[in-house]
């Protein structure tokens, strides 16, 4: 379908395909050596080129029309499946395509928390209850074994992505104080997604610093417990977003008291260690904060700490893209484990910057 | 000196005129029916025309050319000054001013703390130690009286401003636990000066978020002081500023265990009844939350907050537009209440957006 | 109505005050020392306070909601009505309103053209084109004479407005070659209005610089006109806006060959000697260019020229804020002239830079 | 030295290493399938990690520091060498590269033009008189064959190669009255290099559209000589560039007058035909109109055109990422061509967007 398409290639759909992350995921697979896309899935879009609505595709999918998928019958044959959709679309959408044998790592939060948290974070009943329980949470550097056997991986959520990988080891090497977290999120505008609205008019984004769903964010949940499984214990997380007028790029900045006396140095430290091998985590030295626009159109994760020892708290921060990363790049991450490849096949590691 | 000069215009001197704070104080005082600019004072730009470094104000400087000013022989019979020059120059300039009879308003940093602490926030030894403890701190929601009789007012910081007028009810309430609390700043690169570097160059500012000064930037003492004046018992504060691509504004997110089990419209009530006859604060209605464009150009703060009963937290949100509420606007409030007038006189309270 | 209001103030409606332009002209009117505001009228937005959609205006319309208005009946005794409507709209709305009594400006473009232009440029009919001719177009700089008796103003588009300032004087000098003007102009995001389309989303505007309506847009028989009307002689202007990424601000580069050999200098000249004694327009010294953002908020004009000896040609340069002295500024502008009051009353001169 | 480091690449040296364009060059060479960069040249930032600099390249040149290059022995056995120097340093330092026997594209302006035009256009004498003579002019769409042979290759710049491919063939096809070419350019603030300067604040830029060196800017010679080579026949250019609040990106919007009535269908036809088979030039079809936020990061330019038939006018548009198409990127195609690779070995087609 692609002009890369080879025959030896693993045929891949991309369902939400029309989106921000869909149309993402169709950049990163088109330069990638073992999958082809088959199938571009879209709502309204079904029908209109590709390239109509993501003109810098043409090149590679100049010829290809978003196409309306209703089932495992309109993947044209593929076995895999990126999902950008709506969460509670997701939701009913996923599980006719695990149960029909397509390996599917879902980019929504259809599948990452307990099915009945979905009502007080997502606003709505999970459909399929049984369907969260059998998902792999896909977060490569924590859990790439889990994910290299999974039909499901539930492709974690940009903020959550960048917390973990700046706090977790921090919380696993028993650093932190778990009772009390507080993580101040800063986001670009595609992560509200391409419809369009008041809140992403550039004459409301530019010079404007907005914070929303303050304390109820649907993120808040997953941080909790991917932060929970790293360090053993439960972890209470005040979670606030805030929009900045950028495009792509997620800096989470995670606050927790120290459980102990302990230097930046030690802090580092803990970071390095813990991703030491990890390919697409860099570990700043003390000293250096990470800056999204430097893994912009990368799947590159910054992470860096400081300790306060004036006040006893350590500042750990990530900075990921949020499309990359933080999205279609992680979910290609996780298809390459899912089909025991090399978990950086086919992905950018070098930024496009400035 | 300015076409609205009147006689009974007080002579005003803006020292340091020809950086960001000093060039918005020309702005309002150009429409200030009660004060004159009489001499605009700059180091390297001093000879220049006010309207080669800021073609904006041509209408109302055009003939005005920025003087150096030595000492107060140079400042053209001025009963006051705006000084807006760099910490330590400002540490020296001031005292021989205010010893010469002029009130003086001074923007930097120099009078805000303790003279001992002047080595470990901004790097050196107070030249004049003995005069921080005769300054009156300008925030003239808390402090009006004594700015009213003052003849030297140090005007807030940006940061400290928005964080008073967010945090300090809540504090002098007893909603919160004052024993950690947490601030996480977002400023446009203006604050960084007007000096030109790679920080705040174009190229490396759009598409970036950049935390600085983790844990040491000079406003944390600053915050801690105002805050325990409000609360009457010592704060230890966290604060993260970062930089984000805008050019006015500062957002400052301000996190607290709660005292005692409170809710939203608690806070927000607390901060309607501290704030009430305040001309420049606007506390939002819960379920709203600041932003800076909306106070962009105007000496309004805008102030939020939302309880979060999950985990025990107040986030308290504070905006101002940095160059105006968070410098120049201020410290002409400051300077109408030292000269008897009302404090809004010559301030806009409406912002330019979008 | 508002805070300002006094009873000696003229009662003013703005239609359509839930756009940018209308929001803009309750911003200006509400530090107006002659004209209240009495009616904000929206449409879907009627019934909404005004600071639901426009926050930064809660400080002077805290308590007054978007009203419909019908015709005259609605506008709570206003004599004058700032009409910020759709074209067609204000096309059917206009007429009424002045055979009642009501004394107009019109922001859109219903009035400007001759009645037979408007399929072709506008797209419709125009449904009362006996009134296209009663208006008096309103450039105050050019047409002040007769906006001061004038029932109906159509007050020129911001694009025009920038080039009417810019390059008339070249050709009413007889400097310009009229036989091919080529203009080349960029706004800003607002000018596309305040609707949420793909077009304006953020994440499709920061990086991109896009021209559209190449050679259709419906300013170009309107700058013609004005041209014409400087000139004494046809014009044929080929105009290409282009929407870069920025909120307010129009830059206009007009291109004319020189009828016979002159200087920058002269072209400085011109502008120079036509535009003394317009509180409005700033003619830049030779070697300088205007720059819309140094007039952002203001009811500036700026403008300047270089003459190309190499190649025979002139480049003129307009910039204005389009939601003021290209919209809602250049409106009161025109109240003033008709209430005969000084044209500048209660427009900012100073713009808010940086 | 970089990690795709393979025996068999061609060893390459990048001079000016440290500026925007020569990053560019490091951040494409690291990906590419033939080429290892063995020295990274710098002036100042000589002895600094490649990672200080641009941390975004830590993870391809986290172990490579940037050398002082004096001549041919600093080049660590590099057969070829992009130099991206300022003009008049390149001017003296390729000469001898050459001579050395390594195969030089040169970035800057030093080698496209007559030496006799460098006093005018550049403002300095041309110290190497008889080289620009032994350049060929690297833009492969027009002159692919000359380069493969190439000791020296003039890089364009980034304006002429957005003019030429926009507007050659239109010209070489007689569609064009080329005695009257205008050419309005906007640019982001990449192209006007990492120096930080006022003019590059991000204070000054966010709002701000500005014309510069209007008539005077060295480009023009440059673009009037492809442009003469396509046609045949002297082209008089008025070319007036204007920078833009973005990064990366170039827009130009020319204008010409019609040689005989023509249509829409008639330019895109022409564009296309002489395009096919480029790989690296998208011809828009009618109706659409170059972004260059859809290029972004990619080496590909988008041409398109309308015809005005109203004023017997064409504008045609080309749009390019001035760091890659317009500087790095053409470099390395012309290293491709001068290594009998395929044109687009190693260069990314898809753009970064959004």
């Amino acid at each position: 379908m692609h002009p890369m398409h080879e025959d030896a290639a693993v045929p891949v759909a991309v369902l939400g395909a029309s989106g921000f992350s869909g149309a993402e995921a169709l950049r990163l697979l088109a330069g990638h050596p073992a999958f082809s896309v088959v199938a571009a899935g879209a709502g309204d879009a079904a029908g209109r080129p590709v390239a109509d609505l993501y003109p810098h595709l043409a090149p590679a999918y100049g010829d290809v029309v978003f196409s309306k998928v209703g089932g495992p019958e309109d993947l044209a044959g593929a076995g895999a499946a990126l999902v950008a959709l709506p969460h509670e679309e997701s939701a009913r959408a996923v599980p006719p395509l695990v149960e029909s044998g397509v390996r599917v790592v879902d980019l929504s939060g259809a599948f990452r928390l307990a099915a009945e948290a979905y009502p007080a974070w997502y606003g709505f009943e999970h459909p399929s209850p049984g369907w969260p329980g059998k998902a792999v949470y896909g977060l490569p550097e924590m859990f790439a074994d889990e994910i290299a056997g999974a039909e499901l991986v539930a492709n974690p959520g940009c903020y959550p992505t960048a917390v973990a990988l700046a706090l977790a080891p921090l919380l696993s090497e028993g650093l932190l104080d778990p009772a009390h977290v507080t993580i101040d999120a800063k986001s670009g505008v595609s992560g509200a997604g391409r419809k369009p609205s008041d809140f992403v008019h550039h004459a409301m984004t530019e010079g404007s610093v907005r914070p929303y769903r303050v304390g109820t964010h649907q993120h808040t949940p997953e941080i909790e417990q991917v932060l929970e499984r790293a360090g053993g214990t439960p972890v209470a997380v005040t979670f606030v977003p805030h929009l900045v007028p950028a495009v792509r790029g997620v800096l989470v900045t995670c606050y927790a008291r120290l459980a102990h006396p302990a230097t930046t140095e030690d802090l580092v430290g803990a970071l390095t260690e813990s991703h030491s091998g990890a390919p697409f985590v860099r570990v700043l030295p003390a000293g250096s904060m990470p800056d999204p626009k430097r893994v912009a159109g990368s799947n590159v994760c910054e992470v860096g700490a400081v300790a306060d020892p004036r006040t006893g708290t350590a500042v750990a921060v990530g900075a990921v893209d949020n499309l990359v990363k933080g999205a279609a790049g992680q979910a290609i991450q996780n298809l390459n484990l899912m089909h025991g490849l090399d978990q950086a096949a086919g992905l950018p590691v070098l930024g496009v910057y400035p």
